[in-house]
């Protein structure tokens, strides 16, 4: 491998990292502005949604050119697909937590239905899960991508406990209704990055392993 | 282009053309499970399920080995990598399908809330919307990927519709609350599955013009 190519694998790297912290911050601002009811937490946002669709473009164009020019083989190959279907992931977090802002907002036209407890709780897994894809591509550390793909379960659990709840409340409280609506759709919100993490860590394995783990493929032949 | 890469591209796009067909058929189903209220119209999905499943393996594997073994350039180059996003699209639609029939199984648990309307009526713009997307695809017509990606203002709008008619509904009888939320879920899913057509008429004309019309890329320079 010449070093500039070399070089090129590291800032698509780098540039993929740099789209992960503000997918995640965009989460972290989301679910503030929602727990503390307060909109000027998610200030920060739209210009985090520029830059995450920005770097999206980045690192297509990146990769692309590499494809293109250096006509990479077996793991630097499959390191280039992986960095496009993580920006792509990373783009559909991002898109979650602005899909949590618009319903915060509709939702705080109406007066609190309850302290948020398991909601922040699914962003606190949902976040570490991404920042653990992440690392465990950088460190090529297939174990780490395993271990966040487990984890998915826990944030389905707490989803289905909070549509559990929130349905008890609206049927013994109709006037809460249109503020509950929306938390159960923030929880599927939140289902989903979780989701795009577990992708992320799956394409990980990939990379690593050489072996995808999709659809349990290692237990089956596709042809 | 050699007549085996030739034959090789056209595999690939065969793949997925077998892999969208499925897809649409999972959303067909999906649908007819929940506005006929009948189980049995679903039975097929877990195969269908399975077979998008390994199809997808199947693009992924097929347009790897052609990136390392063919290092293709420029259109050919887009074309392989359209189709692994395209696979990655169609294999969350069936996800959204999957989605779906959860939700229906909750919902058939309770009487019926209303006659649905609107919720076929976006199944079917989002089922052609795909339909359409592949054939510009397969067409190489930008400009019938264009009008997909217009079209996806009017899923949404729907989905608006559907959301404020039931929470009327609900603020009225909170007896309906159960089945009507599982409602708002399966107009969400519609919503995502008209996304992810949006999302490959994209690709589309990525593909066709070299151009990437993803957040407004068009207008502004990403670096």
């Amino acid at each position: 491998m010449t070093k500039q190519f070399e070089q090129d694998l590291d800032i698509l790297k780098q540039t993929l990292l740099r789209m992960a912290a503000k997918a995640e911050s965009m989460i972290h601002y989301s679910i503030q502005e929602l727990v503390q009811r307060n909109p000027e937490l998610a200030v920060e946002i739209p210009t985090l949604e520029e830059d995450v669709n920005s770097l999206q473009l980045e690192v297509d164009d990146r990769a692309s050119k590499l494809l293109a020019l250096r006509q990479p083989m077996a793991h630097d190959l499959r390191f280039i697909i992986a960095a496009m279907k993580i920006s792509s992931d990373l783009e559909r977090i991002a898109d979650q937590a602005i899909n949590i802002t618009q319903n915060t907002r509709i939702l705080l036209l109406y007066p609190e239905v309850k302290p948020l407890i398991d909601i922040p709780k699914m962003a606190e897994i949902s976040k570490q899960m991404l920042r653990d894809a992440l690392d465990a591509f950088v460190q090529g550390d297939a174990a780490k991508a395993r271990d966040v793909v487990m984890r998915d379960d826990q944030v389905d659990h707490l989803k289905s406990e909070v549509i559990r709840e929130l349905e008890a409340m609206m049927m013994t409280d109709p006037t809460i209704i249109k503020p509950s609506l929306q938390l159960v759709l923030v929880a599927r919100n939140l289902e989903r990055i979780a989701d795009h993490a577990t992708n992320i860590a799956e394409d990980v394995v990939y990379l690593v392993e050489a072996k995808d783990i999709r659809h349990h493929a290692e237990e089956k032949e596709h042809r």
